[in-house]
């Protein structure tokens, strides 16, 4: 396998049918990797809906039950639900098969996943970069991952042909795919991802705070600056919690240029004002390049 | 005058030729509102484009060359140098006519421009709500306000008919016209804009500071929470200095917000984190509604 090489799974069950696993159960459709896809969630209602939809072929009343038979398992839930499940399906997988998830916490998380897998049962960690405040499958499409990076992790442990045969799929959907220790993504996203949204809530917070009337004042930058806000609290509770330390870490340093500024501001002190934001300005507008 | 009512202008000239300058010249000419455009700016070279584009129908080498024989001058400078421009064209203006701003900021700044005003020319402070990272002409567009707030701001001593040629003109442009005081504006808009630039700015210096490298790794989050931190630096140390009691006030709300979240995750208080992201997200998505 590898990259530009054919993955096809005969039987591929995705557990949790939100933006995530539904965006990928329809890439995956679009270049045919799979024979049969089997869908698995808490709401009954929302697989239905995947079915009807070509989501998913069918679904089943139990995680046990839809990952029976099937070569590759992607786990698509809320992080914070992952292992319960990972635990809940061991005895049901086939020998030989593959299980992936995609969520936005690695690190510890994936040994743990990793040591919860039955033997001659591969684990393989992913984070597709591709959320958004939305999770629900009406925002799902099969080109949600063109061009957006996916993170693998393998470790030490990681079977070289199931990490192959990964990377080979995500190729597949249009992703760019990274190799990487699943510590240093976590450090990475806590700083790209994970402070952003811790950001974004409390901005929110603090206009409530203040007076919630003024949101209809915002403009553009409000808007933009806020848009994560409405992210899930279940799911952003759950990565924030498990990326902790991470974290904290990162927001100490956010604390600091924010005091920064507003020392700045306390002392009138416009050329400090402009070196803050110039040097903030420079960073952001090499991104867009 | 009045909303639905034509307002005409012989000549208008409109002294800072960027984004919000060149979109207001370009919807007050789809709407025909005026005979003659002049410009004036700080760059020969701009103003050159600005004619070329079509913009402006003509520039002079002076501010108090360019608003000579005008009924209406719009001042759409950075707002650090608006009060120097009002002085400066001070003697040029001809009696009658109307001087309005697109400041971000007004408060005091309201005041100081109206005692700038010589006799028989009235003063009116607008604001539209159509700002965004961009600040260039290469942005403008004369469908900019339709449908955008704009925040007008009379005093006590406000002439009755400038008024409401002021709220006819941006009426005519498209935009939501809102008559407010100065003060109670600047209150608003320190919470709803101001204080998230800052916040953008901030987050984009911790990125710096611990990892810049990192951004290479963003998604949609960090590039939509970060957006307004690619805004000009010297108009929002202008903004910021300017508008620094209120905007000190709402960092400090913002600090206590962000300060609760670190401590829900700190004690490792799920419930509480929880609680933070359902308040933010509540009152984010009710704006979209």
């Amino acid at each position: 396998m590898g990259k530009g090489n054919k993955v096809y799974f005969k039987r591929v069950a995705v557990l949790g049918v939100g933006l995530i696993g539904a965006s990928t159960a329809l890439a995956m459709r679009e270049q045919k990797l799979y024979g049969e896809i089997i869908g698995f969630g808490r709401k009954e209602e929302n697989l239905a809906r995947a079915k009807e939809r070509g989501i998913i072929d069918d679904y089943r009343k139990s995680a046990a039950a839809a990952v029976e038979g099937a070569d590759l398992v992607i786990l698509a839930t809320p992080v914070g639900i992952l292992a319960g499940f990972a635990g809940e399906i061991g005895p049901a997988l086939m020998k030989g098969s593959i299980v992936t998830d995609v969520g936005s916490v690695k690190g510890a998380l994936v040994s743990e996943l990793e040591s919860l897998m039955p033997e001659e049962v591969h684990f393989i960690g992913s984070h597709p970069i591709a959320g958004s405040d939305k999770s629900g499958i009406d925002d799902a499409r099969g080109n949600l991952f063109t061009g957006a990076r996916c993170i693998v992790t393998p470790t030490a442990r990681s079977d070289r042909q199931a990490l192959e045969k990964v990377v080979s799929m995500w190729e597949a959907t249009g992703a760019v795919v990274e190799c990487m220790d699943a510590f240093r993504h976590d450090e990475i996203f806590a700083l790209v991802s994970h402070m952003p949204h811790m950001v974004a809530y409390a901005l929110v917070n603090a206009v409530e705070a203040v007076d919630p009337g003024c949101v209809t004042y915002s403009g553009g930058g409000f808007r933009d600056t806020t848009r994560i806000a409405a992210s899930s609290p279940e799911l952003w509770r759950d990565i924030a919690l498990m990326n902790r330390d991470n974290l904290l870490r990162v927001l100490a340093a956010f604390r600091a240029s924010m005091s920064e500024i507003e020392r700045c501001l306390e002392e009138n002190d416009g050329d400090g004002i402009e070196k803050e934001f110039s040097r903030a300005q420079k960073l952001r507008m090499s991104i867009d390049k």
